[in-house]
C-alpha cells in the first residue's frame, strides 16, 4: 500500500494510491483523520482502510494533477542520522563512527514532492542527500529490543536531506545547516512496511541531478540498521506516531567531489528508492 | 501580563494569570484558541483578551492548585544557543565562540512546571542549565533586521535545558544529549514582553538546587542578544508563531564543578527569572 499527502483546497489530505491515481481517504470513509500523522496517532489500521478505500468507488485523481505537501507536514520529530554509511563517512575524512550523529530538522524545513528547493541568499553551498525516510507508526516503549523494533515501523519514504555546507560547519552543530527554509524534501508516498524487505535492507538508493547519478547505493550499506536506530533512540526519548527518522547519506555528495558541486537554480534533484518511488524537486534561489 | 498553560480533564488550557489565581481564557472567551501556541497563531491580541478576562468575573482557579503542561506543549520548533555566556564558554575549556552554537529539542524532551525532569536509565551525568526562554509571537520576516527582530516576540519565561552531558559528547552533535525525555523544564509563566525591559536585558537569571544557588548571572551578559539571534536564525528559516528559541546558559554548570555535580532522584531544580517568575522541577529517576 502506498499512502501520500495532496493538498486540496490549501490543506493536506490523506490520500492512498491506486495506480497512477489517488483517493482522497477521508472522503470515502469519513472516520479516517485527514492526515497521515492523525490516523496513525488514532491507530488507524491504514492497510484496512485502503483496502475499503480501493474496493469502493470512490473518486480517484490523477497523481499527475496533484499538488503534494510534505509527507508530514509537522511530525513531532525529525531525526536525522549523520554518517550512517561507512562510505559517505570516508569520503568526508572521517572515521567509522562509533554511535549515529543524530541531529533535528524542524518542519520550517520540510519540503514537499514537485515543490522547489531554495538555494539560500546567503550561502552557495547547497547540496543533496539521499535518504531512506522511516515512519513511526506506533508509540515505541522506552528501551524496545531490536527484534521488536521494527513492529512499530509503518512504512518508508524517501527524504532527501538537502544541506547548506558551510552553516553546517559554521559550528561543531550541523543542525542549523540542516534547517534553512525548503530543504528537506519529503516524501511523496510512504509504503506499508509489509511490502518492502524487513528494515527496507537490500533496496538501491539513488540520487540524480539533472538525470545523471550522483549517489547510488544500497540500503543494506547503513551503518545502524532501522531496528538498532530505533533501540537506540529509545533508550532516551519515546518515539510516537508520526516521528520520522532519516536514515542518513551514502557517499557521493557535492561537497566530497572534485571539484565540489553546488546544487544551483534551475537544477533538478531525484531522490529515488527501490520499491518506495521517486522525490522530486526542482531548485530554485529563494526569492525566485 | 501573565499567561500560564494548565491541565484540565487531562488537555492543556491556556490561562491568565490573575494574582495567585488562573482564569482559564478559553471559559471567559470562547473564541480565543484555547492554546498558547493557538492563539499567537491565530494573531489574538493576548493582552487585549487578558484584559477583558481579568475585569470578568469569570472562574478564579488558585494557581497552587494546578497541574501545568508545558507552557506550549507542542511548538513548531524548539531552538537552543549553546554557548551563549562567555563565561560558560569558558568553563568548558572553550573560546568565544563567533557564531551561535544552535540545536533543537522535541516535543518529546519538554517537562512542565512541577513535573518530574528525569534521571535517565542509561546514564547518571544529568546537569542543570538556566535559561531565558523566547515565545514567537508573529511570523518573523526573512532577513529582519535587529532593529525590527523584537516586535515579533510575544513574551519570556524560563526555560531549564538539563541536559544528559556523556550522550552530548558521545559525538560531536549535541542533540541527543538535550533530548532525553522530561529534560527541558519550560514555563510556567509567559510574560509579555511590554512588561519587560528592551530583549529581557539586564534581568537576574539563576539556577538554585535544593536551594543551593549554582548559577547567578545577568541576562545581559548574553554573548549574542535575543533581537541578534532573531536576526541570525531569520537568514536561515521562517520563525512562526510558538517557535521557542532558548537563550543558552551562564557559568555554574554541574559538569564544570570540581568536583563535578549531577542530579539525583531525590533533588529540586529551580530556574528564576527576575521580572519572570520560577520554574520548578523535582527530580527523580526514568523509572520511578
Amino acid at each position: 500500500m502506498k499512502f501520500t499527502t495532496f493538498l486540496h483546497d490549501g490543506s493536506p489530505r490523506l490520500g492512498v494510491v491506486d495506480g497512477d491515481s489517488v483517493i482522497d481517504l477521508n472522503a470515502v470513509q469519513p472516520q479516517v483523520p485527514a492526515s497521515l500523522r492523525g490516523a496513525l496517532e488514532a491507530g488507524v489500521d491504514l492497510p484496512a482502510a485502503a483496502d475499503a478505500a480501493l474496493g469502493s468507488n470512490g473518486e480517484r485523481i490523477a497523481l499527475a494533477s496533484l499538488e503534494f505537501a510534505p509527507l508530514i507536514p509537522e511530525p513531532g520529530k525529525v531525526i536525522c542520522l549523520g554518517l550512517n554509511y561507512f562510505d559517505h563517512a570516508k569520503e568526508g575524512g572521517r572515521d567509522k563512527p562509533e554511535y549515529p550523529w543524530f541531529f533535528y530538522r524542524g518542519k520550517t524545513s520540510l519540503v514537499a514532492h514537485g515543490k522547489p528547493g531554495r538555494v539560500p541568499k546567503i550561502s552557495e553551498r547547497f547540496d543533496y542527500e539521499a535518504e531512506l525516510g522511516v515512519i513511526i507508526g506506533r508509540q515505541v516503549p522506552r528501551h524496545v529490543s531490536q527484534e521488536a523494533a521494527l513492529q512499530y515501523v509503518a512504512g518508508y519514504t524517501c527524504f532527501n536531506d538537502m544541506s547548506v555546507r558551510d552553516y553546517q560547519k559554521r559550528t561543531p552543530q550541523w543542525t542549523i545547516g540542516k534547517n534553512f527554509d525548503a530543504t528537506g524534501g519529503f516524501g511523496p508516498v510512504m509504503v506499508t512496511a509489509d511490502e518492502l524487505p524487513q528494515g527496507a535492507v537490500g533496496l538501491n538508493i539513488q540520487c540524480r541531478l539533472n538525470g545523471e547519478v550522483m549517489q547510488n547505493a544500497d540500503t543494506a550499506d547503513m551503518i545502524w540498521s532501522v531496528a538498532e536506530t530505533i533501540t537506540l533512540l529509545s533508550q532516551c526519548m519515546t518515539l510516537e506516531p508520526g516521528d520520522v527518522i532519516a536514515m542518513g547519506t551514502p557517499a557521493g555528495v557535492g561537497q566530497a567531489r572534485t571539484p565540489q558541486l553546488w546544487m544551483k537554480h534551475g537544477d533538478t534533484v531525484e531522490i529515488e528508492i527501490e520499491g518506495i518511488g521517486t522525490l522530486r524537486n526542482p531548485i530554485l534561489g529563494e526569492e525566485a
